[in-house]
């Protein structure tokens, strides 16, 4: 790989708008020096704070499950089944925001809990991190304490059963798939133990 | 599951923000009637359009090998090594945006194109959806057409490798991982034919 060819350098950067939740920027970039067109152009990127997802496994009697929740998401306007997570808050660590994330949505703390991989949820438009975890040996009193505006409700779903499930309803969220793949390789490198 | 207890309605939306590549939306919506705190809340969504990735596959001597492709991601301002891809343009549907994505960025053909599976991004703050396919028997003169800003290195990797490297740097796209466990998903299924 030929990284003269492919590396861009920023110059500079303005935001054009912010929200509670994310803020939008413009990004003005160097094109590769040996690039016939090297020019400085303008890119649209969108700041976050970094995110965590929690794969929460439960051996049952009838075999491994995972600990999902079902939410309302506001950007597909529709239903969606999912692993535990939201968003870092504060000056809280990675490990620190899903245990919090995973007791709130689901009333559940890990006493193993490992991280299992680390993505950029879209690193075509976005500068955040999400940070994947497996959970297991869970101790939980099943009480949720979610936020005001945060309406969560728990399920247990066979882990094969989700796994057959992901890319159709209502396994509709990407990330989820991608935690799936990280809990896969995980268990394919240490069958005994996930 | 519980509709009512997670169900929100959207009374409108105004647009905030716009960009050639995504525009940002205020979703005013009513939260579910059972809840206590049924009032109307502002969301921040961003809109656009569809994407599609595709999943290459070759079978070599070796074994099999994904046709993977370096490019720099404006967003995490990094290098990274993903499944080729894109944005659906004009009226295109998913399986001719792949296509073109496959053959702009690698030069490849497939005589075999099939869909295995569909995900919002990210649901909690995206409306687009994206589109997963699995390309084989590819035919290629091995000459790129990417637009003028588009500098994209192609490489091949064994699939195991890929499976392996997911989660760690070069492998950093998130939908990349969602590729991998579609992929799995299709091979479990018939691990005969792919």
């Amino acid at each position: 790989m030929d990284e003269k060819r492919l590396i861009w350098t920023e110059e500079g950067r303005k935001q054009v708008f912010d929200s509670r939740v994310f803020s939008v920027w413009e990004s003005y970039c160097k094109a590769p020096e040996s690039q016939p067109k090297g020019e400085t152009q303008t890119f649209t990127v969108i700041d976050a704070m970094d995110w965590v997802i929690v794969v929460p496994v439960i051996n049952s009697p009838g075999g491994k499950q995972f600990v999902m929740v079902w939410q309302w998401r506001h950007g597909s306007q529709c239903l969606s089944l999912e692993f535990p997570g939201g968003v870092m808050e504060g000056d809280e660590n990675p490990k620190e925001a899903a245990i919090r994330e995973l007791y709130e949505e689901t009333g559940y703390k890990p006493e193993k809990l490992e991280k299992i991989g680390e993505f950029s949820p879209n690193p075509a438009i976005m500068s955040n991190k999400v940070h994947f975890f497996l959970a297991e040996n869970l101790v939980g009193d099943g009480k949720q304490n979610l936020d005001e505006d945060e309406y969560v409700e728990v399920t247990l779903v066979d882990t094969e059963e989700a796994t057959r499930g992901m890319g159709k309803e209502p396994y509709i969220h990407a990330l989820m798939g991608t935690a799936l793949a990280l809990y896969n390789q995980k268990k394919n490198l240490n069958p005994q133990t996930v």
